[in-house]
């Protein structure tokens, strides 16, 4: 058998993923890969912690050098080399070396590839001044890093409020600027509903971030630097620095050029083996378009470790072992100082606009048993089917433990788990880790009660209806909580008196029951429930109430 | 319909569980809770953090006292109320008062019986005398904790090496005494298999316990008070403080004289419904015999989760819902100082008893990226089917992120998948929590590898024999690494220099490879199977067999 000859575009996740596996599998094959920057297999989820300090040595970032790659791999690797062409037809691509700018050709048996994704850049006007930076790669974190020691900025403004952004948010505070964060849409963080937002929104304004919701950069002003940004509502704020946080699209121009199939979602369309239009072409990572693994949509997912499977599955593909990617469910996670944002699955916007019926659950469990200290409280919320319960997405704010939660429920919905088996999880427990009941062990048994109607629940969102439609609020904590602040026409019933005082309750009115986490008020919806009321329980309680109305 | 009365023996995780629980279903029932200690649903996993003061608050502990019981659910807790009798056949209990030694009869339509579990006290000279401890309750706890203030003791033996010997070893220590940890096995934690094990004795001894394996105490020898234990080869230990943590047995007697059925293991039988072989009886939490989720075996697992199951299964079973408990897979997690502890599932002791064949694989991942600040590696276990994969097991040794990763491979066992499923999982990463590639897709491209033939493994307990057969051992190391330790008789081959030192390697030999973690000798392994050789990886590296050599 003749080696194959391999092709790799684009160094970093997928690629590079890509052309080690192919290595481990064929020690004859000819590999080469070209990246068009200067770096291979950097580390481009640390590079704001890179820009902050957090990580002190630039060297930690470059994860493989081309060096390492041709002895542990024998790896031709070609940094500065961009791919300009794809020759479909002749198995052949147009390389151009950006240190001699002279191009030239080379054959393939396949070609992989993994070119990433490429930054929004919106064509404001003055976004091309010299203090407007974006974080995609080395070189641009070592420009804002030398801008911020060399010109010493007071004031940053941060566009976009997704994952880059607010890391750089973080990062920028942490180096002692006034941060302000610009959002277009009415939250930061699109992967998390509303009510979910609203916990971080809250705690980036106490931690001393300008937080501008709804808010659209018109125009970068200054001379050759930005001095301040121009809103669409007209008003101006001062900026030192700006960091473009917008998020990415698909690098598909050079597949596209060569004719090969686009997704609708703007990616490169390939099927469920990661190949390409082209039957000698494959690609992965921040460039293809995926299929969503809870919805079975076309999808656009590009993060880290959905690019490194890919990889990791083209070369096997590529050696005649066939394997699926079976799919992205979209699992994240984002620190900002110590909070802990996570999620995976599906939130209600993307499950109303995929037409599938869901309901939710929120809780406010603590990280480990309350008695041992160090626990902290969380807010999780479930998403899952109304007739069987599976489990559709998941979402969770807090500090420890946050993280492990999210994986437990990543893992439960990769196994298309439903609540009731999510009931079962046997879960690790002593007093410094969990609770013998687990936070996704309670949020199942809240779900569960739902779905067997042991409780009706209802949501904040359409609680003033309810109540103007007259139903019958009652606020289920003691006298001490209700006087430091409850929802306004709520009638104080504290759960431990309820059964003594079933008469005051209207018989022929909705009732609606909140405490401050829930617990009291699902044991009072019960013992209402069972005395003929009819009552629902509101989710997430006062503690979600507080941060909402805000 | 008549109001139904229930009996609930014992107040503590699976009573309160089963007592709550049937509450919430039923309002009109009648229920009544024995419990012969003073306290009800007090926190018996945080008892050892009391006694060593890191739970600074007795309240604490007391999660629910009988009054909270009696105004939120209604519930009659009788402390002190020993029950003494079952007669099943008139229905009914005999009860003592342990404040008046009264006894009286209750009737019931149902009974639950959650009595619990009692200490091993193996019946030694001495072992009465006022020093020696056990830390069962509130009140072990609190003499303990007196014991230790008034009387000032400088050293302590902690006899038994589970989960609450260690803990109670590490609380003494922090308190400052001298501990000896005496453990008739050749290992501490029998969850671990004895690699594992060993990384444990590493640490306790660093940590300046005094760790005796293989040793079994003869008598306390003293007057009223121990002053020494008296070992089996003869030799004396002074200790002014005893802690037996030698494990529990289940409180079945009371269901073993009213002639209920008692399983293989002597803990009361029940059937998947938690019901005894009285119809009218259901038993749960550390007092029965339960399934093993994995073997399908006989099984007797004390631990505070799983008894809080079978604690709300029961009262949805007597409230006619029909819920099968599914079975225990032992999972299980413990602190020692900076180190975690934790496994799930079966070890290969349990599997070889129970005749299942198995493959295992080891990796030392860290707990998240390397280039950000804060990561701690692990040492990871996995044990599936050698034919499809499956899940068998798993345990983990190491500081951060322990945790989480257990209860992902028990979520992974619980949902029956296997080691191709594990590969798949898409967890949440960012620098700060996770690697792009999971420990866990870690451990299941390994297990993967080993599966499809792409590597075969041997481990550090038949390297010895293997080499005496004739068997090339190479280290695929930096020669600096070599030069400060390695195996005896090794080659140094680094990995990137194997393509170009083939011809020093016997082609009629076998040839194992190890490295520092596993990756380069894959890498290696990978390289010489590809040139024909017969190579085996040698599972866990020389990280491993430098804790398990000494």
């Amino acid at each position: 058998m003749m080696a194959k000859k391999v092709l790799v575009v684009g160094g970093v996740a997928a690629g590079a993923s890509a052309a080690a596996r192919l290595r481990r599998l064929d020690e004859d094959a000819e590999i080469i890969m070209f990246e068009k920057g200067p770096y291979i297999s950097f580390a481009n989820c640390g590079l704001p912690y890179y820009v902050g300090g957090v990580i002190t040595e630039r060297n930690n970032l470059l994860l493989q050098t081309p060096r390492d790659m041709k002895r542990r791999f024998n790896i031709d690797v070609r940094v500065m080399n961009e791919v300009t062409q794809i020759i479909p037809a002749e198995k052949k691509v147009e390389v151009c070396n950006r240190m001699t700018d002279e191009s030239y050709r080379e054959t393939y048996d396949y070609l992989i590839l993994a070119p990433g994704a490429e930054p929004l850049i919106p064509p404001l006007p003055g976004i091309d001044k010299t203090n407007v930076f974006i974080v995609r790669n080395v070189p641009d974190s070592d420009a804002i890093k030398n801008y911020i020691m060399t010109e010493n900025p007071r004031t940053a403004v941060v566009i976009g409020g997704g994952f880059i952004g607010l890391e750089m948010a973080e990062m920028l505070m942490d180096a002692g600027l006034k941060v302000s964060l610009l959002e277009m849409a009415p939250q930061v963080m699109r992967a998390l509903d509303p009510e979910m937002a609203d916990i971080l929104h809250s705690y980036l304004k106490f931690n001393g971030l300008d937080l501008r919701l709804s808010s659209q950069a018109t125009a970068f002003e200054g001379e050759d630097r930005v001095m301040a940004i121009r809103l669409a509502d007209g008003s101006l704020i001062p900026s030192d620095l700006v960091v473009l946080g917008l998020g990415v699209k698909p690098a598909a121009g050079l597949a596209k050029e060569a004719g090969l199939k686009i997704g609708s979602t703007g990616a490169i369309w390939v099927d469920e083996y990661l190949r390409t239009s082209d039957p000698f072409i494959y690609a992965g990572g921040d460039a293809v378009q995926v299929k969503d693994f809870i919805t079975g949509e076309d999808s656009y997912v590009p993060l880290a470790g959905p690019a490194n499977r890919q990889g990791w599955l083209i070369a096997n593909n590529i050696c005649g072992r066939s394997l699926p990617y079976k799919g992205a469910q979209g699992s994240a996670i984002l620190k900002f100082r110590n909070m802990t944002i996570a999620a995976t699955g599906k939130n209600e916007y993307e499950l109303n606009r995929a037409g599938i019926k869901y309901l939710t659950c929120h809780i406010h469990p603590n990280s480990h048993a309350t008695y041992y200290p160090g626990a902290t409280q969380m807010t999780a919320k479930l998403l899952f089917t109304p007739d069987n319960g599976k489990i559709l997405g998941a979402q969770i704010v807090g500090s420890d433990g946050v993280d492990k939660r999210i994986d437990v429920l990543a893992t439960a919905i990769r196994a298309g788990m439903n609540v009731f088996d999510l009931q079962e999880l046997e879960l690790a427990y002593a007093p410094p880790y969990s609770s013998a009941k687990d936070p996704v062990n309670m949020l199942a048994y809240v779900a569960g009660n739902m779905l067997n109607g042991d409780i009706e629940v209802t949501y904040w969102t359409d609680v003033a209806q309810e109540v103007s439609r007259g139903a019958f609020l009652i606020d289920a904590r003691t006298p001490e909580e209700f006087k430091y602040g409850a929802v306004e026409g709520a009638t104080n019933i504290p759960v431990d008196e309820i059964r003594n005082r079933l008469a005051e309750i209207p018989k022929d009115r909705d009732i609606l029951v909140y405490c401050q986490v829930g617990l009291r008020s699902y044991i009072t919806t019960r013992i209402l429930k069972q005395n003929n009321f009819k009552v629902k329980n509101i989710s997430g309680g006062y503690k979600l109430y507080e941060v909402i109305r805000k």
